[in-house]
């Protein structure tokens, strides 16, 4: 019998969702060596919160965080909440021993990074096993891309493009949500998407961002609040009172690397048209590998050392048995969808757990990718000066 | 709390995992008026099954299916094995008062679905459910294109042009399995892949296929007895002996609609680089609609109404709270894969039997598809010559 | 000095219009050992001739072919007339002792092909060369995919996949013209653009169609006489009067060829949004190719010899310095268009001539065409039943 | 009779080839009131310029552009010459009155541009016309784009997001060129390829870019000197002499418009895969447009007030006979290649010429582009903060 993993998972909406799918599902496909069990949910709303636990299939369900957290049966702590509410159950939860999984971005600034990240650091010491949710690390078409940039297949890497393009927020009549809210999100498009593209660029480089110059703009500074509310969306009376967005609509960054790419970020929920476009591009000095999200099995892939004749970018359909991920899902060719990132990123975070590895993207990476948050924020503020990610020591 | 709806499964393989995953999950994103229980898997080797219905979220196992399909305690049975099969087990469950979810080709021959079908209306009459698992009609895309279809926006119809095509068997060396073996899948690739191209055309057209002009075709007769089986594809050992195939590796047929409509049909395992490219273009007179599965989430639709400056297929991301299923997913852009389709189905599934209403495709309708595949094959062994569609008497 | 080669062009309407820019500016782009003189262009109206001539450079015109066929210093007559007027120019051309480029399809049945054929013939043993126009073979992309498959990177051939997709006659409108009167076109979609793909399958395959399965198709039958002509379109009177359309307008057929590929074609004007979609895919054993003329520059190759992991189809952009004709143009990635095919046919007939070979594809192939078209017909007419293609004593 | 327009072409690379043949082509497609005459053409060595005037047909040929300018029967200079000539030439063909078509980028800094520019302005008072080749702007696609957001389908423009990505340079053995020298190019990507994104992104939007902030990067910083040369590539010795490079190989900025727009481009030679990627997209409060030139017969466009279900982007074809300059060329569907751009512009030029009005872009636009070249490179050298566009007392 395969001993159990019990989360508690705290929050219910989109995020909420997705998790509480992958808890389900991943040692339905995985041969994984602890099968989750999902034993609490956490929300702010009594009723609502059981009704939620119910659909999703959770044991329980509670409105204390602080009680489900200290709970000796529970083994791992699942952060769903917006960011300005990570640092302090996750210090919680890794107090209490219990593993953590936190959605991204980490914290809403680097000092509440830095200080989750020192918790995590001390609890590894007592093996308690932490993670972020970047959870594009799990497509199966960039855990390719990854693979072939690691063992030199595209050889110096030259050029790095990537654009997170989302359109729900053109429409200047979309009302107001906590995304729109610095006190809340952090930031914008920035911190919600770009991060997504920070945390891509540099896992599969292997190069860090060193320095950025950068853009920030807010195109609706002022929206109705939300009557009856969408997480992405929503619709507001007509004669609703008027907020303000504290966030940047849209950023927009060049950047170095370590190893002397020139980065090119752009993040907005304003490309008219484009639903979930996160794409990158990657330009090595023997190949390329492209990626947009909404396509999301397949891999472009171009390698410069075939004869000229028939050099193209492949159309790499990575749903194959001989692809990670999909060797434990469907036969090639039929496709996986959003909602299977989570599943795999599950399945590698209890694989890690019951293993005793470090499982990736560690609070460390997290935290790197709030310090280029950081510094894209600090050379907006200054004229788009290039601005140096602030590293410390390291 | 909402009413349980028991659920024996007969099937291990492929499908048996697409629908286990189907009936766990469909109740967590569709607000259904019953729970689906996943009370029992039927497998053929007791141990083997077992370990299946762990793995998969099953309470029970059996390898005996008329117990299974007996018992009082079973309100639905899930037919996931391979056609020669079907009839015996659906008969049986349709006497027992069990609603049937059989999956495609409904039986090997038109006799044998002939009485399928008549078994389910007269289950019908008693309250008894019974459909088909045509499952693409599932996808958002292809909901979508009926939609766009059943309100006039293509006008007249006059072109199906539908390819499903495969590329596991191009290689001689992958061995010989049960979906080679006439007796037992009754076809090759016009009964496993042109039946859903054939189910597609006269689902979304809304007109019947009269007449069929057809060749098949077998690349490879003789392939290696595998010694490693997978579904699709799976090693064989280099002395193993040779059986010969007994089913077509191709099919290709040019087809008239009751409504004036041309098609042209084609269904390989041979086409080298397409994995899985279940394919339908309709061309009507004031409009058209492209499909690929390969690309499941996206649906191309030309309007010849709009100004001609700007005509063009619409990519439509068929992924939004507007369209059919993915309202019940995530938000837009955040795309579907294949197992979504076994979820919808489920849904629809459960929706009818507890509506009391008759789920499509009825066996009715699977017969019919039934009843074109055999006239390709009367067409094919009669030098390709136009052969009607035998619908007796309707 | 390069020695002068002087043409005259009989036709003004959309291929004398294509060929009078190849007449001129062939020579400028290859290093040709002749230079085009465009001495003649015959029309069918005195003063439209003479302004056509203006226009399209041609130093001076008539309307008496046979005059001009017949002039001393004329050394090439290209036919760009309607077929029904083919045979009758081309054989006084020939016994003038002119070299002959011809439209295609060669003839409007094949009796007059093969007369057309055997003084062809003749004239070559004379010395004299004749071609038919199948324009599309000098399509970089295809040139290259016919490199491929003759140097057996595709393997055996499977499948041939064709469809020539227009959508120009969709709307029940557009008035009557030549193309769609039997007696001037020979036929409708099959000939006219099915003709092209016939030609392109058996060129790339170099296997000949033995037998096909054929259905025609005549969605609009009287169409208004134009008013205003265009060639493709045009303008009708709201009260003109009905006109018969006597061929076909969308034809579909199954075709063997001889070493065994099994082939689909499909040539419509009635795909609505598919403006000139001249596809062709072709599949082999170790690899496949696809076109689409939509997007003329590009070939699709997959080679399943690569590694399994990034296998997919290359796009190929076929404008590059490595490839057949685009070495002549320009930079890799900037591309050719439509009217290139005919410049890079104007190209290989100059050459041809000049270097006392046969150019491709001649008479013979033309009317191999023919006979397939011929087939075609048959087997339409007489229920579909599989027709062989008649070679006579070949 | 029509009037001719007699032009002397001074350059015989890729740019004099180009431009040859569209002087040739213009009035065999387009009603042009004034008939290009191809008079003379300049190029540096005698032997090797009579033979290029030879095979690109023009009638004299001479090594002397001040002579060629300065004859009374020349009445328009086409200067193809590398950007460190195009002043003295535009300077002296303005003085002696003659109509100026300049290649691009206008000049290799902004005053000589101003010098010329000023040249251009009085030039226009004595009715002399002068543009700068920009010829991206003929293209059919963009122009189709232009109409869209001038008519005002797009609304108010918040993204433009423009790249210019070619590969020829990513080997670091390809050699030396003029291309790559700053005392005769200027500058590298971003003045060859980078001025035509600007160009193309004022021209759309009809904003100007206000700031920049920018990176540039040389990735080869020497490379051997040409043996064999190539204008865009070439070979050399293998112990060859190496020589510095002195420009950029890529650069990379963002931007301000002067209505709000926030630009992000990128220019590089460095893209492996990507032999002329051209692209441009503009994401305005109602639709978008989206462009590459490797599909250069493409435009995608999206509109936000369509149906939702339905939206997505429309692959339109601008090749109809209700596109501006394909209603001069090929029916609908047989697209265009990269020379079409040039005959196009000539086509406007002479018209303008004949007409009497400012052909576009003028001088003032051009140098318009310099200005934006100019703070780009100031940014780059100051650390990227953010710098106005001077563009003085304007």
């Amino acid at each position: 019998m395969t001993e159990k993993l019990r989360v508690a998972l705290i929050g219910t909406a989109f995020m909420g969702r997705a998790h509480s799918h992958a808890w389900r599902s991943a040692h339905r496909f995985f041969p994984l060596p602890l099968e989750p069990e999902l034993a609490v949910l956490v929300g702010s709303d009594t009723g609502r919160t059981r009704e939620r636990a119910d659909v999703l299939g959770w044991a329980e369900s509670t409105t204390d965080w602080r009680a489900a957290v200290a709970r000796d049966d529970i083994d791992v702590v699942d952060i769903c909440v917006p960011g300005y509410l990570h640092e302090e159950i996750a210090l919680a939860a890794l107090a209490a021993g219990k593993h953590v999984l936190c959605e991204k971005p980490l914290a809403n600034d680097v000092p509440s990074a830095e200080r989750m990240t020192d918790a995590a650091r001390d609890a590894a010491a007592r093996g308690i096993r932490s993670m972020c949710g970047f959870s594009y690390r799990r497509t199966p078409a960039l855990a390719l891309a990854k693979q072939l940039i690691d063992r030199g297949d595209l050889g110096a890497i030259r050029h790095v493009r990537a654009q997170y393009l989302q359109d729900w927020l053109a429409d200047a009549t979309v009302p107001m949500s906590w995304r729109l809210d610095a006190s809340l999100a952090g930031s914008g498009a920035l911190g919600d998407i770009g991060a997504h593209s920070i945390d891509t660029a540099q896992w599969l480089t292997g190069e860090r961002i060193t320095a950025v110059s950068a853009t920030l703009r807010t195109f609706v500074d002022r929206r109705p609040q939300a009557a009856v509310g969408g997480e992405l969306g929503g619709v507001a009376d007509a004669d609703a009172p008027m907020a303000p967005v504290t966030v940047d609509d849209a950023a927009a960054f060049t950047a170095g690397f370590s190893a002397g790419a020139l980065g090119v970020f752009e993040a907005t929920r304003f490309a008219t048209g484009r639903r979930n476009a996160n794409r990158i591009e990657i330009n090595g000095e023997l190949g390329s590998i492209a990626f947009d999200f909404e396509r999301l099995n397949e891999l472009e892939y171009f390698d410069a050392r075939e004869p000229r004749e028939t050099q193209g970018f492949h159309r790499v359909q990575v749903t194959d048995a001989v692809h990670h991920y999909t060797e434990h899902w469907w036969p090639v060719g039929h496709g996986l969808g959003y909602d299977h990132l989570f599943t795999n990123q599950v399945a590698d975070f209890v694989t890690a757990i019951a293993d005793g590895t470090q499982p990736t993207p560690s609070f460390d990476e997290a935290l790197d990718v709030q310090r280029v948050l950081a510094a894209v924020s600090e050379s907006a503020a200054n004229s788009s000066t290039s601005t140096p990610v602030n590293r410390g020591t390291q």
